[in-house]
């Protein structure tokens, strides 16, 4: 146990252990955030996100202070990029600069060694391993080449990057090989062939004659794949199609990985055609670490699909779909971050989305031009901190965290209220009508900005920033304070949506700020009551239709006790779609619709995408609710386990954590929890509150 | 002449003509200059530059609007990069995203056209042409994906790119053989190639045979080449040395070209052995334009060995030396842009360079952390605009103009005035004594800012930011005010030096502050004459050394009218350098030293750059005050040329232009004058004045 424990943290904590590869913070992340996010297929075409992308630094400072040597040290130095080496004996400055493609002696007066590294392709890396001397986090780097240290910050690092002959810019994500389960050969002369799930991979063509093109339209439906009078560039055309011209081989590799259940090609010109098909399933190297099993197969399934849905979703960033957009959206993140401590617990992958999404100074716009989609990104962070423990990030991202939030500001309106400018997209979500978000201020995007000063507030006092901490949790204080009393609607008894900047009110009320103002404590106890009963219960307030804010409504429901409840909204409304055969989850679901529809959205008859990152809220809402496991201090190092069966018999599983796992089983009878490492808490339905020490199994009766 | 005329406006006009690739303002020039400046060689290594790098947008948005067709458009387009495009008609938006590399029809309804390109490995660009619509400047451009157009910045183009097969990306300079005019072999297996003159250029071994290590030493002195011992990785080592591998072949060609006259190959174990030697010479596609004559043949030679030395350094951008740096530093650069507008009038180099120098946002540090060199920045961007007429250019460079003058007034004292912050480097001169730049506000970095600001008012003005030049403009002449009545010191009879924090003034008289005020109209006639009989004229103040300062020196004699003596320092000092053999011009000459001490420098024996940038002002110097040719109205639009022999029996000549060249031919009898365009005044010794119509030989008597 105890050596899985070791692993589990060193995801984490970047210092000790082995020799690592070391970048500037942020750089791998969006650089292979770019690479993927750039691969989106569109009307036959490759497509890049609207909004800033932005590029590592292609030439930067590493650096290692206070070095103490006994005798000199022999060091092996491997450089991605052009490098120069020089270190600093307790006189004065001495520079070396040879042969540090390999074997370099620091001599034993050395007190500071610097490595310059330029790489104008990848993010320029090092990786340096002697005796004592490692390359890890606790070298610091500049790309401003400051004579200061103080300004530098601390080298990013990830235990995957440990092999000296692989360079973050030169890993790939494994592959393995997939056969369809079936393929149906048309008179035309083409092909059509069902993987038998949501899948994501390079398309492989065996065996292939004569010359020629083809369309290979990649499907999540067979409708979809059949739909080859879409396959143009037209409006409406269908997302995932590209033209591949072929010629007489053993074997064709398309260049590009896509998502995709069904592949159908359809000549378009020539005599090539192909003997067999298959794809490399290509997925990021972060294995599942939870689990679940219940009592209830439809749930058992709704967690499988939801962790596949997952699995595909969250790559080298967390995109939201794997079909369509293949960009990495904030709002959406977030969830995807929620949903993976629960499942793959890939801290890589939620630091390089928060950097991706994040970019660099300056800032000009809101992230993914979406104003919400800037304040989510705070609550991420500051959550990322508690779940992964990863001290390093905090005082790595806080410089861009600050000037985020300085732009942030800068944005609102005279009186410090969220309302939009010129540009700023206000999403808050898809709903059946269309939402009154703009020329005033939403009460959601009050509430979301309070959020986002709470969280920054919180992130800048874990690092010792109190002057910012405190300037932020001011702010939030007033912003916070104002909500019930400017929105709420005594007649239908909770928040209105908007206040327009006349002054005037509308009197709709939505779903989103009352759960919100559930979730996040703005209500007495008579408001709660009010707002479950006339706002979340009463269904003539427009229903939520996404998974999306779903999410955050079935979470409050949790959160005020009511899992029962809300197992079976689970059970209709995603057991819905596993109903009309789904593998993966949806972008939206509506159980209304019939037959093709279910693939229709933004009014084209196949734009919905059927694989979608917030689909999968399922594994967070178990997780979190009923299994119950919340960490309390930074990496779990104080935990909570309150579990709820919420109406199932009995349920298993194992939430991941930094230090390993922690198992929880309960049933009508009785709970027993077993944690690899951390302080945690077992809290009975009694409220009873009973000590879980690391390594061994507590149990406890709850009749 | 018209057609040579139409050939010298498109290098500036960036719009009319056929298609042009288009990209980013800016990317192309950074990207390449870190190209540049990431192969200085370092003992045995490739340094980088110790100041920021920074990066092309790896994605950009090209836009032309305002289209009216008549007919559908078909186009040829070719991107550098993934690519997506897409137009809106009249009635809103409608994407279209396929085959773009190759033939797309635009419809005739189209009134706008997007493409997006995103180039992680170069500048993303684009190159598009149809029978109306083709790819130029007068496109804009974003990387913020921001919706108002108003944003955007014009693209950049070149006339060097209109090849739709070589995008600015992959095109490569032109390089020639060039055969050593001497090869020496040693008994140890060695061999030396003297190349006869100063030379650049990628290193081919021919008939390896063999295998082993060679130190290949390359040196810019005959000493230098032979000083083996110091072909080490230690404290005062060779600059240009690197081992290389060798095995039996037909030949090696080094991948990373260098600049050097002599070439040592060293044996540094092994056998490997070579038949011969030769290099590519790898030059800037700009061919030279201007020319001088004189009767005197030591002045003529000066004037081809500047010329030279400019060939050599004035490359991709415009680095201070080929042997050492390698890196662009912005003081060396103002002073090559200056030789460069008499000589090559390579205005895209200009570009490039001031591109590189500047990067982009956020400013962090000065340019090349040097405050003397960021106020420089803004004299050479107001100078390129006059030279070149190249009117895009104020445009695309304001926004960045402007943001690098927020960081510098950001950084002044309590006062406004230009004192030194941590980690500022004051750096004015290389001069025999320290000298005291630092504890409080030189006079010559106040006059700098003054510069800079004036400069910046004036590009501010050119564009029509009146706002933001009269507030340039306010500062500048507060600034200007203050330093004769703080700054003169009546005993001595010129401007003091420095004046520390607290008051104190130092009775230092430096030659620089004086320098730049006669050269910046500081000065009435009394002073003048005072600062030139007890500063310039007066032994006893420590004279300046390096060809850098002395081109300021020079030039106020210049403007003061004394030609003659400056005649004469030049074939003194540039001569001097001749009579010792120089091939190209150095960093530094001082006429006491003898033998190697001529090499010496940093405290190195070899530490000298034999082939710098700054050690070629006759050539601007002669343009500028001897054919006495200077733009008046931007791109020579206007423009005045009085001729002063300066002693010389005869001269004659060219100076390039935007629009062709302008002719001086002048004796002691007369002086003749012929241009391709602008409206010209002929200036004569009695004041009088004659204009010069383009294509038309003025003649005049002076006696």
């Amino acid at each position: 146990m105890i050596a899985m424990a070791m692993v589990g943290l060193c995801a984490c904590a970047e210092t000790g252990g082995g020799a690592r590869w070391i970048w500037y913070p942020g750089d791998y992340g969006i650089w292979w955030g770019n690479s993927l996010q750039s691969r989106r297929l569109q009307w036959g075409a490759q497509r890049t996100p609207s909004w800033p992308l932005y590029e590592p630094h292609s030439r930067v400072l590493f650096r290692k202070d206070g070095l103490k040597l006994d005798a000199d040290e022999p060091l092996e130095v491997r450089c991605d990029g052009t490098a120069a080496i020089c270190y600093t004996d307790a006189k004065g400055a001495y520079r070396e600069s040879s042969a540090i493609q390999g074997r370099f002696t620091l001599p034993k007066n050395a007190v500071k060694i610097e490595i310059a590294i330029y790489n104008a392709l990848r993010p320029p890396s090092v990786w340096i391993s002697g005796e004592h001397l490692k390359s890890d986090s606790s070298w610091t780097v500049t790309w401003t080449w400051s004579r200061d240290v103080s300004d530098d910050l601390p080298c990013e690092s990830s235990i995957r990057f440990t092999d000296p002959a692989t360079p973050p810019g030169l890993a790939r994500l494994p592959t393995r090989r997939k056969n369809p389960v079936r393929v149906e050969r048309g008179a035309d002369g083409g092909l059509l062939a069902d993987f038998g799930e949501e899948t994501y991979g390079y398309l492989r063509l065996f065996g292939v004659t004569g010359c020629g093109a083809v369309k290979a339209i990649f499907a999540e439906s067979e409708a979809e794949a059949r739909a080859v009078e879409l396959a143009n560039t037209g409006p409406g055309a269908l997302d995932g199609w590209e033209m591949v011209e072929l010629a007489p081989a053993n074997e064709y590799r398309h260049p590009v990985p896509r998502g995709f259940r069904y592949v159908h090609l359809v000549p378009a010109g020539g005599d090539a055609a192909v003997a067999s098909v298959s794809i490399d399933y290509e997925w990021k190297d972060a294995p599942l670490k939870g689990s679940f099993r219940c009592s209830d197969e439809v749930v058992n399934r709704i967690w499988d699909v939801a962790a596949h849905t997952l699995e595909l979703t969250c790559r080298e960033v967390f995109i939201e779909g794997v079909k369509r957009d293949h960009w990495t959206w904030s709002g959406d993140a977030v969830q995807s971050f929620l949903m993976n401590y629960y499942t793959f617990a890939d801290y890589d992958g939620c630091r390089d989305t928060l950097w991706t999404l994040r970019g660099k100074d300056p800032v000009k716009v809101h992230l993914n031009r979406i104003m919400d989609y800037t304040f989510y990104w705070f609550d991420a962070v500051e959550r990322y901190l508690v779940y992964s423990g990863d001290t390093h990030f905090a005082r790595q991202v806080y410089p861009r965290l600050k000037s985020l939030m300085e732009f942030a500001l800068s944005r609102l309106d005279a009186d410090g209220r969220p309302a939009n400018r010129e540009g700023d997209w206000m999403f808050i979500d898809w709903a059946p009508a269309r939402l009154p978000n703009y020329g005033g201020v939403t009460s959601f995007e009050q509430m979301l900005l309070v959020r986002a000063l709470e969280a920054a507030a919180s992130v800048a006092d874990g690092i010792g920033e109190t002057a910012d901490a405190a300037s932020y949790r001011e702010r939030a204080g007033i912003l916070r304070a104002e909500i019930v009393p400017r929105y709420w609607n005594a007649k239908k008894g909770g928040l209105m949506h908007i206040i327009y900047k006349d002054g005037r009110t509308d009197p709709l009320i939505t779903r989103y700020p009352n759960v919100f103002g559930l979730l996040h404590g703005y209500f007495d106890e008579a408001q709660k009551k009010s707002v479950v009963e006339n706002v979340l219960m009463n269904d003539a307030v427009m229903k939520i239709q996404t998974p999306y804010m779903r999410f955050y409504e079935l979470e409050s429901l949790c959160a005020l006790g009511m899992q029962r409840r809300v197992m079976s909204e689970i059970k209709s409304y995603w057991g819905g779609m596993l109903d009309l055969g789904a593998t993966s989850f949806w972008e939206l679901y509506n159980p209304d619709d019939a037959g093709e529809k279910h693939y229709a959205m933004y009014g084209r008859r196949f734009g919905k995408s059927l694989c979608h990152a917030w689909g999968a809220s399922p594994v967070y809402l178990i997780g979190r609710y009923f299994f119950g496991v919340k960490p309390v201090k930074a990496g779990f190092a104080e935990y909570e386990v309150r579990p709820n069966l919420g109406g199932l018999e009995w349920m298993e599983g194992d939430v991941p954590t930094p230090f390993g796992k922690i198992r929880v089983r309960a049933d009508a009878s009785g709970v027993k929890v077993r944690s690899d490492g951390g302080r945690g808490t077992l809290i009975l339905p009694s409220g009873h509150r009973i000590p879980i020490p690391a390594d061994t199994t507590v149990e406890e009766a709850t009749k």
